[in-house]
């Protein structure tokens, strides 16, 4: 079995520059004449000149008459002069030429119409008042823009008022994107019953949709994709490929089969037909990525994540674009914000750590997504990107990091973020938020109860989700509030009961009924995290029924939400997990009730004016709220809203 | 003759708020459905749910063998266990699902391959390492995305990977664009020989541009423009543009038409068939802006200059586009910048001032552009917007302000910073220096020569362009240096030698021969600017023939550069200027040479080896520049980027 070995890592500098010089020099855009009405985004090749002078003419500048001053001298309040129309006076607009020997617009508002055809004025013009000069803003033959410029809409007047029709611009790189895999499926090859949902629903094969994020990244960047169907692994497959679109496109883009594994191919296609620049970059995500030319097409092997695959796009293929355009790559913007807890990075790899970013009082927070390159909405969720230095053992707690922003401050200054517990309830809620004008975003991190409680006290979130039951006083939240929270004012607001219980595989094929069946041989449990309600509901439980938790199969796996567990359950890594009836329903998924618990938000009362929080709590009372949650089912919403104490 | 007089003029902030209101109502989007590799940009109009899990299934996260973890229990190095293949083992590649019954992935690099179809391995699995589970980023039902949400292309990716091949999308707004006016020309038809190019070519009417600026505009904001021809000023006839396409769109744009000049009929027209809700907003530019509805479709009369245009577009209609798409206005970046001189500006107005911001040292300076509506390159060549609110009278020298950036801050940053006399060979230099990769930028503001030493003095630019004859020595630019320049180092590179000379009307009508036939009655003259170096050159050559300078007819009226006086020329305002011979020969003028002048460049010391200005040396020096410039004619290049001392 023949397996590839990586060549000696590259950094992400040393790659960067190697594509910049060995990639770039194949890279020839052609030109080509378009109408400067379709020109916006494109680049010049050539310096342009104007064709005419702007104005065109002398014009007026203001509505009026147009005069020769000298008619004019001696004109006072004490002795006006009158001027005949249409011989020494002209009206005009705005815009309009000065006729022929006058050199002087009167405003409207000081000329008086008299009525044998003359007009009287009362002041004396100065030659070239109230006139715009021919080519006071551009001039005939001036340099209009330089070459290798891009077009703006704005320019797009200037270019017009200049005479210009047509404008000569650089072609758009073509980039020819190819993905390759046996075990990929086309999006529409997979089909679906139209209604109803059919979830737990498992295609044959993972839906290539790589393919069709670099094709929208390369539009974005001014490039134009060619996507190529998906490719099996097959060495002569993939070489005719490429090969297809070889003499149109100036740039290969081949997804996968840049790792190591058996089945990947892409190293061995470069080095028979061309040359092998990088093969391995540290980087993460993104290391399989390879740098070479097949013949004279520069070509980069993109890694088959989709993270790393939009990384080694980002961090390679773009630059590569604003390169081969002469335009400098945008910027993201960037902000300084501060880790809420220790984050551990690799020494000797950069990291791309994709974050959500929450400001509480003036300090930016970020918290890590999943780091995993498999984690396609750790991209779509984050609100920004955090580089770790290949230098660097990770972030400190709280101490200042450069981030670049994804999504505008402004969004995030307008996110509520909660911490806690979860439940699906607050996508309904996330949603309704979505809809005031400008919206409010809310972004929920799922780390249990008490973690939510503990947030609040560190001041890094806006509210939390709780559902803590005190096995004590068999109270729900307050108990644990007053512990964990002294000297901290919170207000809490009720959020829905519902509907605890063991979520079991379809028709129960275990025969599970009660918690004691968890202890039978043979079944499997998947479990929530410490610090959990959930947890805590569970232990209490057993508690009371003097069941000793650690006899169950599988207590020691934990999952981070409800929607975690029936997953799976349904995915057949357990056979049971405790969790909301709403999640079992989604996935579904049978149902034992064992509990009704309640849930609420405590917010801090420093943040419970805010205009975010009261719009919140305005969504959590109405009515449209209620109705779409209890038609989840599992929730009662009869004290939905109010206030406790 | 009926004209209007505007309503009560708003401010911006209560326009905006009437459009947001009055307007925003009538908007109606309606929705379609779309393939979701199509969306990109577009936004979402219900909750979007997962269909399928992502990964669909278990599958395998490294390269490797699955395995079920119990069987390779008690494996060590010192007692290695040997695994069947294809019955415990199965080799897998990254991505690909795990065989039934198997629930763990050791990866290739700890497998030994056996002679007799058997691996061996030498550390035990635990359950689920190395194994990406069903569901891990998403699950099926999950809610994936709200409603309201602009779909980016990660986004693609993850509603691909979640089943989804379709999205249901809010439809674009559509925009009717309806240019009027009776002086305006279609671009097509002025018509031009195609070469050679034709100076002082002058249309018979303006060039109507706004339109497809605002198509440009309209199109970046997620809209879908429908431009209409031409219009006259004809109340009928507006009246049919609006209703052609009243029943397919969303916003009516009427350009021009809504100021208060005798054919402005925009109002006249609203108030007949709709209402009038703003006419006349306390902005400059952009006043005669009017925003009302046209039966049920919301209108904004947008005025005639470019300038205004935009302003108007910008500042009314694009949060119109993003109000009605449910989405935030993104906003420009900003940054505090300097005022180099006191700007003032009218107390009651909101001036929207565009500027050129230079960096020196930390600082940021800004220097405004034309400030009329008319000048659209006030507008291309900015780099910068400040707002001046209604209720200040200006801004202060060297008081922080905050600007509206329209270039990215990096590109300011490469930006190198010229102010002095004005030369065409500037041009040339800021073309080539643009061929760099990144590129550099070279920005010029005419000041005249001794404007630029002082520029110099007050630490506000990189470099200057000198061209001052020391009437006592004979001596150029050092001699000035010396004086005004005291304890500042500066080092000079000599540009080029250049003729100067007096710019004539093509054929010379009125037969000028030398400088004494300026004093003729009936030639009228055009000066140029005080401290520039030509009109030290005339004022010195004047003096050395004994002849008074107020005795020429024009001597008090400025220009501020060599095309100006060249434009002015050949537009009939004056017979005759001082100017450069490439000035006269890009405008097709006559020209009586009358003195060979020294060009240099004065860097201050400690700018000198910064790299922009190092490399603009380089192409000072490189033979294209030289060659380019010597085609212009008037210019000698022969010591061309010599230092001089």
């Amino acid at each position: 079995m023949k397996r590839n070995i990586y060549l000696k890592k590259k950094t992400l500098a040393e790659a960067r520059a190697i594509a910049s010089s060995e990639l770039a020099k194949l890279i020839h855009l052609g030109s080509e004449t378009i109408p400067v009405i379709h020109a916006v985004g494109r680049v010049t090749v050539e310096p342009l000149y104007a064709r005419v002078s702007s104005p065109p003419f002398h014009c007026a500048a203001m509505d009026g008459i147009a005069v020769k001053a000298e008619t004019t001298y001696g004109a006072t309040e004490e002795s006006p002069k009158s001027l005949f129309i249409d011989q020494e006076a002209f009206f005009i607009n705005t815009g309009n030429p000065i006729p022929h020997g006058m050199d002087a617009v009167i405003m409207i508002e000081d000329v008086h119409l008299l009525d044998s055809g003359k007009v009287e004025i009362r002041e004396a013009a100065s030659p070239w008042q109230h006139v715009r000069a021919m080519g006071e803003d551009m001039i005939a033959s001036e340099m209009a823009f330089p070459e290798n410029h891009k077009i703006t809409a704005y320019d797009v007047g200037a270019l017009l008022a200049s005479g210009l029709q047509k404008v000569k611009v650089k072609k758009k790189p073509r980039v020819s994107i190819i993905p390759t895999g046996s075990e990929l499926l086309e999006p529409e090859q997979i089909r679906f019953n139209p209604t109803p949902l059919q979830p737990g629903f498992s295609p044959s094969g993972i839906i290539e949709s790589n393919s069709y994020v670099l094709n929208g990244l390369v539009i974005e960047d001014g490039g134009e994709p060619i996507r190529h169907p998906i490719v099996k692994d097959d060495p002569q497959m993939i070489r005719e490929a490429i090969l297809s679109h070889y003499e149109d496109i100036d740039l290969i883009l081949l997804i996968a089969g840049s790792s190591a594994g058996s089945e990947d191919y892409t190293r061995m296609i470069i080095e028979e037909s061309g040359e092998v620049f990088v093969h391995g970059i540290s980087i993460m995500p993104g290391k399989p990525t390879l740098i070479g030319r097949f013949k004279d097409r520069p070509m980069i092997g993109i890694p088959g994540y989709p993270v790393s695959a939009i990384l080694a796009y980002e961090e390679l293929v773009r630059p590569l674009l604003y390169q081969s355009l002469h335009l400098m790559k945008p910027e993201r913007p960037k902000i300084k914000a501060f880790p809420t807890r220790k984050i551990p990075s690799k020494l000797g790899t950069e990291e791309f750590l994709r974050v959500k970013i929450g400001k509480s009082g003036e300090k930016f927070n970020i918290t890590p997504l999943p780091r995993g390159s498999g984690s396609i909405t750790s991209l779509t969720k984050a609100d920004g990107i955090v580089r770790i230095p290949a230098l660097s053992e990770g972030l400190n707690e709280d101490e200042a990091t450069e981030v670049e922003l994804l999504r505008p401050v402004k969004d995030i200054q307008n996110t509520i973020v909660m911490v806690g517990s979860h439940d699906l309830t607050l996508d309904i809620l996330a949603n309704l938020l979505g809809k005031f004008y400008p919206p409010i975003f809310l972004s929920s991190h799922s780390i249990g109860s008490l973690g939510g409680i503990l947030a609040i006290k560190s001041g890094i979130c806006h509210m939390a989700g709780l559902h803590l039951l005190d096995p004590e006083t068999g109270e729900y939240n307050f108990p644990y509030i007053n512990r964990y929270l002294e000297g901290i004012a919170v207000r809490v607001i009720h959020l829905v009961y519902r509907e605890q219980g063991l979520i079991l595989q379809q028709g129960n094929p275990k025969k599970i009924t009660r918690l004691e069946d968890l202890f039978r041989r043979g079944v499997t449990f998947i479990n929530r995290q410490k610090g959990s309600g959930t947890r805590i509901l569970l232990d209490h439980t057993l508690k009371a029924l003097s069941l000793e938790p650690d006899q169950i199969q599988g207590y020691e796996r934990e999952e981070y939400t409800h929607m975690a567990v029936a997953s799976a359950v349904a995915g057949g890594i357990a056979d049971a997990g405790l969790g909301i009836l709403s999640a079992a329903r989604a996935m579904g998924l049978d149902f034992i009730p064992v509990a009704k618990e309640r849930y609420d938000i405590a917010i801090p009362s420093i943040q419970f004016e805010d205009e975010k929080i009261q719009r919140m709590i305005e969504i959590i009372r109405s009515d449209e709220f209620k109705k779409v949650v209890f038609q989840m089912g599992g929730y009662d919403v009869s004290k939905t809203g109010e206030e406790l104490t």
